[in-house]
């Protein structure tokens, strides 16, 4: 059915998708627990929604709009059309909406799920990735904004970070929203390319997204966006706004007295923060990471924020005349795993099983017997399920970083003792069968 | 953006996709926690492929061949054709032969991942689940065969179900191959028919599939299947063999003597299971549930298996001439924890936090002090985040089952002591905050 002219092309992840394999992934579900943890300890109600939303229903809110079509992945079913969540907010709109009448007021929830955005991939760029969401949803009260900070810099801390590894910057879109009248632009498409230029200042630099703002840019591939068309004395308007960390708008104020209230201090309010997104109405939040990460080529990287949100009072709203206030804020998890293995040595034990040898088939109720008893001492363990003589039986414990093997051989059983081999150290000791458990944790325990 | 006559239909989930609470997920954390807990103890290793393969790399595997193209969500990126991932075996075959020199032999691992159907959907029938697999590559050695039986039962009781709660039924491929031979059946295509035919005996009935093997049957919406032709006397010889259970191939004998030795009981040799899947070249295993489960509406429905498998000796080579034997069985966790909820009480604490009642914002700070310890003390706790008055705060608790609340008004303040309500009595104690943890304790001790 496959034709091997194809070999090679069929064996890969498409672009933009990778696989992951047990460390990350243990980091992750210890990362995964933490939250959870948190998030029980704030009183936050656990909710999944599907993968798939119907396109109509979460719209199109992706700040890449130069590809709109391309943004989200769409599917025509019999009926209509699908479209894979590009975040857990539109999702947590619609759910809202439909149960509008049974959901408490406010509604905390939190979600855990993959999204995924059909953008161009390029190196650490990915097609899917999981994400981390809390939201506050039915209340104005700037307290649940000020909360979503609090909580996020707790949850980085059950990680192991310190205040000094991290940073909550806050800004507001009423910031923006007053820059616009001042420089006097009111097209919305105006606004939304100038919202999402700003929002990359951090990844472009200034200098790049000043030309986003004018005529426009050509990036390193060649491709040219237009511009905004913002005259030069906008522009210098814009650059002395964003840069100016005292004038702050009264939402941001009020933040600011709640953190001083709770003694939460870890937070810059920054203007220059603007998230791309359009559905912003209020407060918006950026988590940076403050140490330096390096890129699988081992050179230091800008890593960029790793997660963010903001007060979103009007979406809801397009589900029909719901009055639905709203704020929320999302974690990349796949970024903060990346970020976090290198920061710091998780005690993350990578269990591995001692392997039992397969001598002859006829035996093998003993080598059940020993696994039996290792199993219930809590202790991983296998007999060799593979084919291979005892020198390869030995490869793959090695391979696998078995801390240890059990011979249980013709002679062992006759003497009534088996043979077990520290793969550590290659030390081997003879022990009754009942005492193996015994050697087996003191292998374990100096190992660790 | 949204028309407002559209809005009904919007805030709904598609067909086939649900929305999930937390109970639910709860009861799915706590199975998922289980099943880790097993596999480490088997010495498996934890992998995660991604959603997306390119469509040729995954095949069409899929039972239902009838609607080829639509068995999976496929996508055409700028080059090529992606495809949503609808089983959790043909990843596994992809990353085998990517990593072909680098795996050891044999590669245990496991998965946790999602998968999806783009099937007919229908009451009950879902387009999206979670499913669990596990596997072992690179190996004929029957004993892995027979230890994916034992540990699923493993898994099983971990969950708290008993030996009579579930039976693992097992089969082998050879078998149907013998059948194919006796009634000389060669073609590749009706032998996919026929499989599929009777891998529906369980849901259908034998004497709908009777139709199927021969001219074609009309399913319940109007819709008409073309049978495989056979004649009467092949059907009848057919139905003599699945219920013969006295025949056993020689693979059957071999795991059947592993599980002696082991003195694993709870099996079932049964050559009408069949398993729709092509690939399957030896033993196949089916896991059933014994005790009765209720639809939404409370009738009892023949719910089916949780999971099955089985030997899969030339999936892997469809990538090129690698040898690679193999065995898997997969567990649908969404079905199970449907099923584990009917059977038996989880032990699922559902932790609701205590409500801090909000009177004056200039006191933040006396309410974020109690918070915190609280929160010290590891009790979830909330100062009330919304805009109501006292009375609203109180519905608000109630609506969320929260176990207590906590007052500090004015003249609470004044007096040094909090007042503490019991939701669940509805009594009233006056204590010192210093004092608060001790008394919510015994509220959160009562209500366990």
């Amino acid at each position: 059915m496959i034709k091997e002219k194809k070999t090679k092309l069929l064996k890969e992840t498409p672009l933009g998708f990778v696989d992951r394999t047990e460390k990350e992934l243990l980091i992750r579900d210890t990362i995964i627990s933490n939250i959870k943890e948190v998030m029980v300890k704030f009183g936050f109600q656990y909710l999944e929604t599907p993968s798939f939303e119907y396109s109509d229903s979460i719209g199109k809110f992706l700040p890449d709009k130069e590809r709109p079509d391309e943004g989200v992945f769409s599917f025509k079913d019999e009926k209509n059309w699908l479209s894979l969540r590009y975040d857990l907010t539109a999702p947590l709109a619609r759910y809202v909406a439909k149960n509008y009448l049974e959901i408490p007021r406010p509604f905390k929830r939190y979600q855990l799920g993959t999204v995924w955005r059909n953008e161009k991939p390029g190196p650490g760029r990915y097609r899917e990735f999981l994400q981390f969401d809390a939201d506050f949803i039915g209340t104005k009260n700037l307290q649940a904004d000020a909360e979503l900070c609090i909580l996020i810099s707790e949850i980085l801390e059950s990680c192991g970070l310190s205040e000094n590894d991290y940073t909550i910057k806050i800004s507001s879109r009423k910031f923006a929203e007053d820059l616009f009248k001042e420089i006097k632009i009111d097209s919305e498409k105006k606004r939304a390319i100038i919202l999402r230029a700003l929002d990359k200042i951090d990844r472009l630099g200034w200098s790049e997204v000043k030309k986003i703002l004018g005529k426009g840019r050509e990036d390193q591939s060649g491709d040219f966006t237009k511009g905004a068309g913002l005259e030069e004395k906008q522009i210098n308007f814009i650059e002395k706004r964003i840069n100016d960390k005292n004038t702050k708008s009264k939402d941001i104020q009020e933040i600011i007295k709640i953190f001083e209230a709770y003694n939460f201090k870890n937070y810059n309010f920054d203007p220059s923060v603007i998230r791309g997104l359009e559905y912003y109405t209020g407060p918006i939040f950026e988590v940076n990471l403050n140490f330096e990460v390096k890129n699988s080529k081992g050179k230091n990287i800008q890593f960029g924020s790793i997660g963010g949100g903001g007060r979103y009072d009007n979406l809801v709203s397009n589900f029909g005349n719901l009055d639905c206030p709203a704020t929320g804020i999302s974690i990349g998890i796949d970024r903060l795993v990346y970020a976090l293995m290198q920061k710091k040595e998780f005690d993350i034990k990578m269990i591995k099983p001692v392997i039992i040898c397969l001598f002859d088939k006829k035996n093998f109720k003993k080598y059940f017997d020993i696994l039996k008893i290792l199993r219930k001492s809590n202790i991983s363990g296998e007999i060799y399920s593979g084919e291979g003589n005892l020198k390869k039986q030995m490869q793959y414990a090695n391979k696998i970083n078995s801390p240890a093997v059990i011979m249980y051989g013709e002679n062992e059983i006759k003497s009534g003792k088996a043979t077990l081999r520290n793969l550590k150290t290659g030390e081997e000791i003879s022990t009754e069968v009942e005492n193996l458990c015994n050697e087996i944790k003191k292998i374990l325990w100096k190992s660790t």
